[in-house]
């Protein structure tokens, strides 16, 4: 019962029968070393990763998560993750960390040591930082040119854009871009001016009743919180949709929110430096939602 | 006097008169974990990187690889390396190693542990990979699509794109990309035709008795061997210059080769699956050369 809790995971074959998992698990002191510079993780970003929310000892959103690692496995060209050996590891950590509160949950499958045998394997669980006053203010957020023209993804999968890579130094710089001008978060456009996702969240925007978000391409990750926001939305009658959605379109929304696993769904509360309407009441809403999922 | 060898350092401030940095050197088993999951490098691929070629005892290129990692570290808004610290780190690291053969020294400045109150630091030594083969045969490369326009680095600075970051993923799927096509490593294209990089070095191409490499900017980076290698051929009279490189006048070029630390100069021998004209004898004339320098 004690935070941060490493994990550290000998992955199996995805087409393994085993059911008991537990001789590949071993529990690291998280102030330790664990990892070899020799990791490609480290030396080249090179590794796919999630973060899911433990909430008050519920872990969420487990299936899509493991999902889309395996998604962003098949399209790194690692050895695609054993569902059950992950799910196994996942219900093993939250075990272990403690039953109240938010916890940001990280599993990691790296490419390993260079030149060796095998893939190294990680869950890592921490104290969610307080997004409270976040969840309740909203964020200003700037829209930032991704660099890429719409379709590239399709045209160029070697640009790895629909898996969730370890490789984030440029999500990282446009967070600190936004800082740099006096805003919290980020929006990516393609160079041709369409919306695409934030550095760590997906976007959503209210546009004459209905809720949008860009449709998830291999360009953009499926997000797993939006996917459960419009699990809420359609329980409330709303009407939802995927598909593209210009920046001309993004200004003019009703609203507009930026959602992720850990920090749920916040409100857009300014853009670009101007202000930005927002639902808050809907956004308080879904939090309460999101919070109170028990699988 | 063994390898890989591995030195953490604990950096200090770029302005600071510290001469003797003993006391920031730690020697580690390479076999050894040495970094916690909680390290931005392996999270995020947040950190920059450079790797130098040791021959023979002789560490090449220190002060355009430290100068390039400081440059790296600005434009990722890391504290700037001080360059007195990493020349002693180096000597130290080449103290420790072999003094024949050819070995690969990377060295890394992370971000450090999340939320932590100090970035990491390491080199690490390793055996260069036998590159004799493909020295005296070249290589087969294919062109890929980087994603980018032309001009976008210097538009968009949060792309990172001058900086030699940790977040390699792309780099590497474009070599396997490669391999998948039979061949052996890529040339990247700008989406409008222009010649960048390789994922791992520089391009050079003689056209019309000049060797020309497409102009360093935010977008390529300015690599050490290529300088070195324009070093070699301004003493022999040769004509160089950086200037915009089309890829029609890749296809068209007398002579292409890649060039980079540790595998020095190859050939470029085919191209998109295309027969291409080498010139050989300089390929070995440059690498002897190269092999050669003791500074």
């Amino acid at each position: 019962m004690r935070l941060p809790f490493t994990l550290l995971i000998d992955p199996v074959p995805a087409d393994s029968l085993q059911q008991d998992f537990a001789d590949t698990f071993r529990e690291m002191d998280s102030s330790a070393p664990a990892l070899r510079v020799g990791e490609l993780s480290t030396q080249r970003g090179d590794g796919v990763f999630e973060t899911l929310a433990v909430v008050n000892g519920h872990p969420q959103e487990v299936e899509p998560h493991i999902s889309r690692l395996r998604n962003s496995a098949r399209i790194c060209d690692l050895p695609v993750p054993n569902a059950d050996q992950w799910r196994a590891a996942i219900a093993y950590v939250v075990s272990r960390v403690p039953q109240r509160g938010e916890i940001a949950l990280k599993f990691v499958l790296s490419r390993g040591v260079e030149h060796g045998p095998a893939p190294t394997a990680w869950l890592h669980a921490a104290a969610a930082a307080d997004f409270s006053i976040v969840r309740a203010n909203g964020v200003r957020v700037i829209t930032l040119d991704r660099g890429y023209p719409r379709g590239v993804a399709e045209r160029a999968p070697w640009l790895l854009m629909g898996a969730k890579t370890l490789s984030y130094a440029v999500n990282m710089a446009a967070i600190r871009e936004a800082h740099r001008r006096d805003a919290d978060d980020t929006i990516f456009l393609t160079t041709d001016g369409f919306v695409m996702e934030g550095p760590t969240s997906s976007v959503v925007l209210r546009i004459g009743g209905e809720y949008v978000t860009p449709a998830p391409s291999g360009a953009i990750l499926h997000g797993t919180t939006q996917q459960s926001m419009f699990d809420y939305l359609r329980a409330q009658g709303a009407s939802v949709g995927y598909r593209d959605v210009t920046v001309e379109e993004l200004r003019q929304a009703d609203a507009a929110w930026l959602v992720s696993s850990v920090r749920l769904a916040v409100s857009v509360v300014a853009l670009d430096g101007a202000a930005f309407a927002a639902d808050q009441a809907l956004t308080d809403a879904l939090n309460t939602y999101l919070l109170a999922r028990t699988a």
